[in-house]
């Protein structure tokens, strides 16, 4: 059993010179091929001398930050949590095989929290089979995060919440995209790293879990918008426009547990829902209609009471006939009355899957409505009752999917995932 | 029906404007929202005074050309084929409705290619329900193939080879994933435009089709690697090292179709074969072996007879015990004998879907094996002919889908594609 691992940065050859270094490798000289080859173990091709200019074709060639950065995996807390969502998204859910006991699960751990410290450093996986498609990091991070069975299995307090959420009126789940014993959240700016990460994750997993569900998204790809724009879902709205920003106190408040088992201070919860969205029905509203069903403008985002995107929105606001601005049955009014001032943090991604078989539309799409905060109880569910029992949004959306996890502190180098409660 | 157009340029405002304009349009004055104004009719929002400073976030922002980039729609050849292949492939194939006669057809492809001229130039379709999602081009191509049923609903004389590619030993096809009547291959750098882009398309397709299948994959993100370098798929190899290089006469020879219905000139063909791989079985084949069935190395994709990609294998070379240095089986052996010097272009996607339920397999994953040539019968069966008999690749690769299409030539602004067939 591998222990873990911080990426050897001293062997000279920084992770760059890998990554531009291969192909063109034998233009450059050997520094590139050995650099491969340290990887990989194979010997080191020496380029002849005049070998043609890929070298010069590389050289040409700067890396953004959005694919050469990784982001530390060790620290207070988990990464892919704060972390600027990346441009690809993908949620794999793990049961686990019913032998598996608390060593299992400890010796699991290890393993995949290995895997997923090497892979964000942009490194090959131990015993990596492909680890030419490793070395570009594109931000990639890996989030475990724990349903109850584990905490049962471990023998250690439950958190309240970590159960189903309640049914609501508007759900018609589908098993297929529910619950589960063990979360990966795969998060990187190149889906190449995103599928070369969880083939590694997950064949170091199999012999403890079975897939129960994958899902991937996707928002704009890294380098097409200015980061700090909101993602807009496949309505065409803003989505998380109230969204926390990472590193203010008010996120810290929103998303880390402190009212949980001690195995749980430093972590938080994860809810990840499913929403098919009915693009045939949404096509039928008109741009206001679209505008006064969500209370906000869909070209900036603002509220109808307001003019940038960052607005608060007014809810007591009224027009000159003494209506509403932003009408009753109105997305940012109906969550917001819910909520009675907390909030959970957004971290979704949109998808767009093949048309099922039978299905009369011509998409199948949707939003993965992934939220992170302190307590799913305090923070979700009063938002998603009101939403449930009043938000005209509802007339075009269908969660079909639902899972809760708990999502443990993150690791020093030398521990793993889920050190404190295994 | 609308007339084929070019979207306006004449506005004053640059879709850059629009773009970079949008959220942070108050923030700038009223310019940005302006511009939003002109495509979506809604009146311009005017910032006060004093608003603060998102355009100063936006203005520190620079688009990369991959993402700023338009491609030029119209012109002798369709764009998407001598593209450079964007990091986003997504493949539909439409049954037409048993209604749909030529002059339907003609109204449907009059439709399709004003929302693909507009579409990638990055403007709103008409009528384009979430014009918010069609500002980022992202270097979106739109490109149409014809199967057999459209000719013959044309009354138009039949390439040769446009028929199902005869059967393999290897295939173990599965219906959902061959054949259709119209293709639309579209590629971005950027997965929402695709997304955007897609939804367009098949809603006005909608009248006059359905979704037979839809395939989707994925290479490595714009900005991660040189866009020089070959894709690798996800065994790890280089795929597509002897391609022809667009703009060059070779390139020209390969793709062109010259010996066909005179509609069809300025064409190609297209085929796609959906190529399951077996990652699992992949896994237990160790790094030589996998060279050797292969012919190249997986570091630089060179040949074992070279020490860079683009070197030709030098299929005669010994070792020092007399063996062939490319063994008999190996695939770029194969694949060379078989094509008697005749070649394909190849621009083929991965794709990393979710494990099917009851699939023992943790992976779910293969190539889009999408190929243009200018006679199937002549480039595409031969090489696949040679690699069904003895190619050891096939250990660990399955073909599960198979569809042909003809390509047909460019339009030019105020007409549309397929005018020389309707």
């Amino acid at each position: 059993m591998s222990e873990p691992h911080e990426p050897d940065k001293s062997g000279g050859l920084t992770r760059r010179h890998l990554l531009w270094g291969g192909a063109a490798a034998a233009g450059v000289g050997a520094a590139g091929a050995a650099g491969i080859a340290s990887i990989t173990g194979a010997p080191p091709a020496v380029a002849p001398p005049g070998t043609p200019d890929a070298g010069a074709i590389d050289a040409a060639f700067t890396p953004q930050p959005a694919f050469d950065d990784a982001v530390p995996f060790y620290g207070e807390h988990q990464a892919g949590i704060a972390t600027p969502a990346q441009a690809h998204g993908l949620f794999i859910s793990l049961d686990l095989r019913p032998e598996v006991d608390v060593g299992a699960l400890r010796r699991l751990m290890r393993v995949l929290t290995d895997d997923a410290a090497r892979l964000t450093a942009g490194h090959p996986a131990l015993a990596d089979s492909e680890p030419e498609l490793a070395i570009i990091p594109a931000q990639l991070t890996v989030t475990f995060g724990f349903g109850s069975r584990i905490v049962e299995r471990a023998g250690k307090d439950m958190p309240g919440w970590l159960r189903p959420l309640p049914a609501f009126g508007i759900d018609k789940l589908d098993s297929a995209y529910c619950g589960g014993d063990l979360l990966l959240q795969i998060g990187a700016n190149d889906p190449l790293t995103v599928a070369h990460a969880a083939r590694m994750l997950l064949k170091d997993a199999r012999s403890f879990t079975v897939p129960r569900w994958t899902q991937s998204g996707f928002r704009r790809a890294a380098g097409a918008e200015n980061p700090a724009t909101t993602m807009r879902n496949l309505f065409g709205q803003f989505d998380g426009s109230s969204n926390p920003k990472p590193g203010t106190a008010e996120f810290d408040q929103t998303v880390w547990s402190t009212d949980v088992p001690a195995w749980l201070l430093g972590g938080t919860s994860f809810v990840l829902r499913r929403i098919a969205m009915d693009l045939d029905g949404w096509d039928k509203i008109d741009r206001l209609g679209r505008e006064e069903t969500i209370g906000r403008t869909l070209d900036t985002g603002a509220p109808l009471t307001g003019t940038v995107e960052t607005d608060v929105p007014d809810l007591e606001a009224k027009d000159r006939l003494g209506f509403a601005v932003i009408p009753a049955f109105a997305h940012v009014r109906r969550s917001r009355e819910g909520a009675s001032g907390t909030k959970m943090y957004r971290r979704g991604y949109n998808y767009d899957d093949a048309v099922l078989s039978g299905d009369p539309s011509v998409s199948n799409s949707g939003l993965l409505f992934a939220t992170f905060q302190a307590d799913v109880d305090l923070q979700f569910v009063p938002v998603q009752r009101a939403l449930d029992s009043l938000d005209l949004v509802n007339t075009w959306t269908t969660p079909v999917g639902s899972a809760v996890f708990a999502v443990p502190p993150g690791c020093e180098k030398g521990s793993y995932i889920g050190d404190t409660l295994f």
